[in-house]
């Protein structure tokens, strides 16, 4: 799997001179969007699936500043797939330093109702541990 | 008609310490937005009439610069109305200073098709040039 | 102390219609500028002593989805504080029902060094349970 | 030079499916801040040489809506360059369509004064009508 890369805007710089907390969300965004089309699993095959997939609850632990034209390379893995919910793991760095870490955890939703993970996305839960929920 | 007022949050600020100028764009979409609801039009009217108004064209011209806690006041008028467009005029106040001047253009669909502004919503064109487009 | 409210605009509201999930890190951001203004702690007295102080943190569980025009009431406290570190619980209520709860945990710099908070803010510290980092 | 191309992110479409037009003014700058950059007249030699830019007007006309996942294309040029202003004219193509296209006006201020834009940056103005302010 190929990293993504965000390269700061400026309008994402805070008064401080350095990218604005919110702004980290966005990027895990961005690298979970990319990472799912590139497992095969877009917003394109989902939405003609008739799955939603929301995110329940975001976590982001920052470990130090990033600022205008920093580029910050995403890694990203499927941590944790339990019956209902799946987690993603983020680590950014700067020139191979760690910035920031974060975990995002999400629901699906097939035509309204819960999915059951590890039977509906089999792929998903690959090589993680699949515990219950 | 009563002025909408934005304060100006901190992540609305720049590494320049003032105000992003792409966000006087949201600012004037807020106050559009009040205004039309204060105008009796609120998006849950144009909704339910099967109407969408999009924003066709934006001018913006940055007076003064403003910062986090800023009160800006911003005053909104509908400035013309033709056949198949409305502009809205923007004079947006920081105690009393002008910092900032705008202009949106917008046109309407009814159902996905163009509707004759001055005949299908005469109230708008009150007390504005009512000119050809 | 009087709860923020946060009035959600239709810029906020993503492609399924309902605010980003990124935005509520922002109104976080909102409603502790506004309780640590309350508390005597704004920004203002802050710089002025040569204090900064980073969000090193957040966390936050979305348990309804809110949309345009939503009036988001939010209640917060500090939840923890310890030596180093100070945390900040958030709730998040539409017409009463909790839509999204949050915490952000944030260090205390006085002029680049760190700052002892019991020490330092001992008012922040007073009805919270006061543990070691 | 090398055009830019943004790819629209999921957060920012809006409750209608469409790229907000906010979103435009943001997307004027990163082209502009790449094309100054391939210019030589990067943020960092502006910021060593004590110069400022600040953006005084925009314009932008919406000709159709894009989406999620739409790559951009922008095309950029100077298109004006007075005593006091520069302007910068923005296409923005998607698969060779039109989808939008702007203008900001820029003055420079050289440790706090106006800079005379012809003389200071004698650069700027080759290749366009060379008009006073």
């Amino acid at each position: 799997m190929r990293p993504y890369v965000h390269k700061v805007n400026y309008y994402e710089c805070d008064k401080m001179g350095v990218t604005h907390h919110s702004n980290y969300i966005r990027f895990m965004e961005e690298s979970r969007i990319d990472f799912l089309d590139q497992l095969g699993y877009g917003f394109d095959r989902m939405e003609a699936e008739g799955i939603v997939s929301p995110v329940v609850a975001v976590e982001c632990n920052y470990k130090k500043t990033t600022t205008f034209k920093d580029e910050i390379t995403i890694e990203i893995k499927i941590s944790e797939v339990s019956t209902l919910k799946m987690k993603i793991s983020y680590t950014m760095k700067v020139q191979g330093k760690v910035v920031c870490t974060g975990v995002t955890t999400h629901c699906f939703f097939e035509n309204g109702r819960p999915a059951i993970i590890p039977e509906r996305f089999p792929e998903l839960a690959v090589g993680v541990g699949n515990t219950e929920n």
